[in-house]
């Protein structure tokens, strides 16, 4: 099972519920583009790279629900399903890169309803497998980076489970791994919603990697004792200067590995990189519930006075002096990014 | 109330829970040094000028517990007892000073064991009333860095509960408030035992400071953003280079505050000042029970899968440059921070 499948029989998105995770494995059908809106927004599914596939078929279900009319019902259908997919969460640009790419193939097509349909559902199918694809490629890529005995510290969730399959900065763990190479990771267990301890810790488990987790607080001792060789994550968006936006603290871990000499690989599709955004202070960062913050329990016992209050930015920007190089489905960028970056797009086409 | 106090009539220490607050206050008696020695290791009482106190208490009880013989007989009680106290927890350094305090104090006096149980037990109750009064001084001295509309960013607790009362890096907050300064207050919630969400909010709410709960992690999104004036936390052991242990998390912190441009101020007693440590290499950090990490619920949910391992330092060293000034009980002490201590201390004399 992947992290979003198509079940054509009943014509529904199925999505792994991840806040349920690793306790409860439960999956959630998703008929109607709302149903998807919702499930992005509470964090049903989650991942840049997940969320993205998940706007797609929010956008195919849209057009299942066009009754009658042609090309211009579903471009009418599909803008409406994409504005309210691509203010489900602000931050991460895959949301807008995947609705963008729905309405192109819309608009560029011909056809009767039925047609439209069919044609639009495949657009999502597509994506689906090229993400599984890209990861694969980013994986390969990433991994000639790892040397066998390398420890590896890891922020959030980049797994499967953050991508349709295969994951980027885990991919790229799993990668090494399966090469044979030796690792070990620290997992950061990734507050307020725990993404590491919760689904980094049980996809390695499954995989056979070995790892600890770790508190976020704690990862700056481990890099001051010399005892990290390496940090990989993701990227909600990067920024044409380099400036990424990732997962909250990763700013913190990224300044501390930098500080000790350690490394900084941040993975993710090319699709990630936002060019219309010069630098990081233009990313919008998505404040979430405080009560996530303030939810938590400890030995039975809610942790937080009752009328505590509490800020929750989801995400924070990663300055890019501190990033090593990125790792691309096109390869490994070093600075300077924007510059590399177009050079490589270019060598592909 | 005080977090330690001595109950005369029972002969007994008496603790505040702080493994239960803020949702239960309940209150623990020690009669035998045992009991003390459990309290500090399982974080019954925590904060280092609190278990110095505690220790002290320990100490006391340990002459409480002998039957017979004069001043041998003490000491040897005290040093057996000694021994069990330092081990308790090997970070703080004030453990260690409370424990040869109370030895030297009963190396010093001469008559017999009712005389003797009397003396021990007064240097405990001394050094509990000194504790009070080193904060209040330190409270004085550091709320003059506090400007009107600050916000300050505060990690683990540093308040009553951290000392006998009063409180280190709180106190210096609760005196600007009471000077009428306006301040708001960020409070890292401190993972994995959560000091800060559970009993520094817990704290600012009785004294009527306005704060936010924020995830450790989110600490450098508020110091980039230009949103911090200053970062105030205690220390457990202060080398004599000025790097310093404190709790974990503290590094990171204070590498993020260096980085914005925004001091960091670190509040604690001289002696925490350990000067047969040269630098913070030195200094012992504990490993404590992985299950601090691992026991979290979310949601009424455990979050680690069921085989998880953690890793899980109480501590960590923050080096001395990234120390804007240390606020110490006999003034504000500046780089190079040995030289100009000791200067302090003679002045003092």
């Amino acid at each position: 099972m992947q992290t979003i499948e198509w079940d054509p029989v009943r014509s529904c998105a199925v999505l792994i519920d991840q806040r349920k995770l690793p306790g409860i494995v439960e999956f959630l059908c998703c008929y109607h583009y709302p149903e998807i809106v919702k499930a992005i927004s509470n964090m049903t599914v989650r991942g840049a790279p997940a969320i993205g596939v998940a706007a797609a078929f929010g956008m195919a279900l849209a057009v299942q629900d066009v009754e009658r009319g042609g090309q211009e019902a579903v471009l009418a259908a599909l803008e409406e399903a994409g504005r309210a997919l691509v203010q489900a969460r602000p931050t991460a640009v895959n949301l807008v890169w995947a609705v963008n790419r729905m309405l192109k193939a819309a608009a560029d097509q011909m056809g009767n309803l039925a047609e439209l349909r069919q044609y639009i559902l495949n657009e999502a199918l597509a994506m689906a497998r090229e993400d599984v694809e890209t990861n694969r490629r980013m994986a390969e890529i990433g991994a000639q980076l790892i040397e066998d005995g390398d420890t590896i510290l890891h922020h959030c969730n980049t797994g499967s489970l953050a991508t349709v399959d295969w994951g980027t900065a885990l991919g790229v763990i799993r990668m090494a791994h399966a090469q044979g190479k030796r690792i070990h990771v620290l997992v950061d267990e990734t507050r307020p919603r725990l993404q590491g301890s919760r689904l980094t810790a049980w996809e390695l488990d499954q995989y056979g990697i070995p790892y600890d987790i770790i508190c976020d607080g704690a990862a700056g001792y481990y890099l001051r004792a010399g005892r990290v060789q390496k940090v990989f994550h993701g990227a909600d968006r990067v920024a044409a200067n380099g400036d990424l936006a990732n997962k909250v603290g990763t700013y913190m871990l990224d300044l501390a590995a930098k500080t000790s000499g350690v490394p900084v690989y941040p993975v993710f599709p090319c699709s990630t990189v936002d060019l219309t955004i010069h630098s990081g202070d233009e990313i919008e960062i998505e404040e979430r519930d405080p009560a996530e913050v303030l939810g938590l329990q400890f030995e039975g016992e809610r942790v937080a006075p009752e009328n505590a209050t509490a800020l929750n930015p989801a995400f924070d920007i990663t300055p890019h002096e501190l990033i090593t190089a990125w790792v691309t489905d096109l390869g490994i960028v070093h600075a300077p990014f924007e510059e590399n970056f177009l050079s490589i797009q270019q060598k592909d086409h």
